[in-house]
């Protein structure tokens, strides 16, 4: 394993630190317990929290900021935060609205978020999120997993949640975006646990993981490797599937996005990204919005997600309206 | 060798139409020759117009836009662009105020640029970038080599054209940030290029390559892997060594880059920038500006570089201004 590391049980609360210290005027950091916060906390409005296991970066906390995330729990790596987090999160933001929780379908992660909603002085709602279409029930998971999609889900509820919304709107939103967003996985490396100091799975140089996990679960099947268009043919297959069998139809126009898990270039992403508008619209899908990067990582593996989520009149605002975070920005 | 391609020899073209695709509210690309420009011409400017090898993505067409650069030229994967794509691209955006090439220190660079100049029917002018303190004289290389300080060279230029500066005077910031820049990178891994088909250089798993170039070109030294405070402050004391070999005092404010190269995750980023701002806040530099992610690239090598630019009151009005590129996005 190489790594650009000091001690592992060191890893989490230098890597935060440089964060907060690179992007001060937008987040600040708690430690014991640790969460981040916008460095403005917003007045009047329902606070937007998530967190989850690190190594997905920037996932969460590189989404705090106004329009999106009002703060986010950090866990050791691949492991879920603890309720003291988000109880103390939710302490320091919280705006005389409510709080609403996003939260990637990981048993961990529920119960944590669970216990945390238990011993909360607050009214509160949880987001679930669970746009993985590759399988249902999963090494981690009880149901579909949470994966890419979170990121569309968190964008439009910090934005609805800026417009003074309360608390059940905002739920609903992201209930709704996440019903209408579906993703799938490709592996074409393991990734590389610190703590654990080897690749969390074996993959040969001619195989590839369709629908890995963003742990490095195992997906639906190990395949052969194949070119870039045959892969991207089977997912945006899968992907189209989901939406058929969930009854939307899919003739419209939706939001593409194509997430690198952290060690593929952003070159091979525009080629997917290419390769999937093109056979996205022989299903009468016309890609209006994109969003092409590393935007929920597996650490170091090589792969990349497809995300797809049809649009309607009220995400196509929520998701064009402003946004001022260390990750996404625009508008202001 | 696994990467998202289809036939090797359609890799830039795709990728390209692709990015052009998911950015053209942004940049719109023409083909034969190849280059990108911003969709909506600008008027009454100096025109900035970088380019090099594909590869290092998102540089250059991840930085057309306000702001920034007017069109960029890509080249094979670690290949020049031909004169007739700067030709072609400055007809294209030419605004009356002239044309300024922005061009990384590598010789087959330099070589056509100066030819597309000679043919060029316009006002013109150069600025060429070589931070990589880490060598002079390299692989493809005669001098310093133009690394990932050429995006705070192109950002700052950028800004200044934008206000309706003079073609002298664009000029002229740019060889000042080009000098108070300096970089030097570091390689886990090999990249390889897909038409070669495997790994550009060796390397164990107990060694790392201490400055190494955005090509794979050898750096310093083959050095033993170690932790990341132990190779940061290797990399802080070159480029301090090299603003005080230029004579230039280094108690002062900078800007910290902390770049992937491709495979290193976020989190390893800001763990060097941890490391880095602490480092050189004992050398009496105080880091007043970031950035952290990948910005210049080696396709899909695992390192990093950190690059530091000193600052003074016209580069950080220049930093700081508003930019709109898919790339580099902040202030409108």
């Amino acid at each position: 394993m190489k790594k650009f590391i000091n001690q592992i049980e060191n890893v989490l609360t230098e890597s935060l630190s440089g964060f907060a210290s690179a992007h001060r005027d937008l987040v600040t950091l708690q430690l014991d317990p640790t969460y981040l916060t916008r460095s403005q906390k917003a007045q009047n409005k329902v606070v937007i929290i998530s967190g989850g296991g690190s190594g997905h970066e920037p996932l969460h906390a590189g989404y705090i900021g106004f329009g999106m995330l009002d703060a986010a729990c950090p866990g050791q790596v691949f492991t879920s935060p603890t309720p003291d987090q988000m109880l103390a999160a939710a302490e320091a933001v919280h705006a005389d609205k409510g709080v609403l929780f996003i939260v990637k379908n990981y048993a961990g992660d529920v119960m944590n978020f669970e216990m945390a909603t238990e011993m909360l002085p607050f009214e509160h709602a949880t987001v679930l999120t669970s746009d993985d279409c590759a399988v249902v029930n999963s090494t981690y998971t009880t149901g579909r997993r949470g994966v890419a999609g979170t990121v569309i889900v968190e964008k439009c509820v910090g934005s609805l949640a800026e417009t003074g919304a309360d608390l059940a709107t905002c739920k609903a939103l992201g209930d709704k975006v996440n019903a209408r967003t579906s993703s799938i996985g490709v592996a074409l490396t393991s990734c590389t646990v610190p703590a654990a100091g080897r690749a969390t799975f074996d993959i040969a140089e001619t195989e590839l993981e369709m629908g890995v996990g963003i742990h490095g679960e195992p997906g639906r099947k190990r395949e052969q490797m194949r070119k870039a268009d045959a892969i991207v043919h089977d997912c945006v297959q899968a992907i189209v599937t989901d939406f058929q069998s969930k009854g939307l139809p899919t003739n419209q126009e939706a939001l593409l996005l194509i997430n690198g898990f952290g060690a593929t270039p952003l070159m091979e992403l525009y080629l997917i990204y290419h390769s999937a508008a093109k056979l996205l619209a022989g299903h009468g899908i016309c890609v209006t919005r994109s969003l092409v990067g590393n935007y929920t990582t597996a650490l170091d593996m090589a792969g990349a997600s497809i995300t797809l989520c049809l649009l309607d009149d009220e995400i196509k605002q929520h998701w064009d309206s402003p946004v001022h975070t260390p990750a996404l920005r625009w508008g202001r």
